[in-house]
């Protein structure tokens, strides 16, 4: 049970947070779409995998396999690639500029003062913008905000990653401000 | 220099990425207005107090100063309150209610795993209200976002805290939504 009385107990994770806060899931949930769904150069699929990460670098379930579950969503269905992005995906074939972002954001979720001159450089030899490096140290650092909101608050949420399926489904083929309360 | 060549650079902090990227500048700057200055039972004052502090706890000048400044404002003027800020606001004549959301702040800053029902019973003893224990967490967690931000990205700042004193005044008398680039 959560740490404080919300309205709908049976909600999991930031859901029932967000309906009992509307007024912050509104911002909340336009950062997460614009961030993840908005126009970039970066696939929907790449910047899920940036919010999983750090979500689980941050021990954070619900976040992890919720944002792991959207991934999969965007890369075929396969709910292994929860599994994998706990190990660091040493078996798929990201590109070099996916995983020098993926340097950067595990940086970020240490601290933003952990993000080095190489770091970025390396991220730029692989290829990324500016724009790039930008959107994943804030997809990283928002991550660190939702993972703190969800945990900080004690929320509930189902362990096994198959039933976060339809939820995977609903934020890589919805999106996020389908999320917001009405 | 900040790590991507940003649009404006002598614009400091998190208002150079503000500039950089308008999309994101918006949900951002709705978020702290909401949390910031929206309706609540705790002050503005109190609130920004609360954001400096997890700023400084995350090593980041610019958010701990440009907070604190914040704070300031509605606390009468003095700058000083930056400083006491770093050690704690031993001698500032504070509520036990927001001495224990401070306790829950700092939980939440070293991770959301680590605030304790302990923690939670403590704040309800001293009056705090569910939806205050809400917004401390998402307070403290959405500087666990911004402080990120703005020193992963490598930007640049003013170092004395009398350079923070009209950003301060314009946060607290006129708000963040003035902060989000046309």
């Amino acid at each position: 049970m959560a740490h404080i009385k919300l309205k709908n107990e049976e909600l999991p994770g930031i859901i029932g947070l967000m309906h009992y806060r509307p007024e912050t899931a509104e911002p909340l949930n336009q950062l997460a779409e614009t961030l993840l769904r908005g126009p970039s150069t970066l696939t929907p699929g790449e910047r899920e995998i940036i919010a999983s990460s750090v979500s689980w670098w941050n021990d954070c379930h619900f976040c992890h396999t919720s944002h792991g579950a959207a991934a999969a969503a965007h890369h075929g269905g396969d709910l292994n690639l929860i599994d994998e992005i706990k190990a660091g995906l040493p078996d798929r074939d990201l590109s070099p500029k996916l995983r020098a972002l993926l340097a950067i954001a595990k940086h970020v979720q240490q601290g933003g003062k952990k993000v080095t001159g190489t770091d970025i450089a390396a991220a730029r030899e692989a290829g990324a913008t500016d724009l790039e490096i930008h959107d994943t140290v804030l997809i990283a650092a928002a991550f660190c905000m939702y993972n703190r909101y969800v945990d900080g608050l004690g929320t509930w949420r189902p362990e096994p990653k198959e039933a976060y399926k339809e939820v995977g489904e609903m934020l890589a083929f919805k999106g996020y401000l389908e999320a917001v309360p009405a």
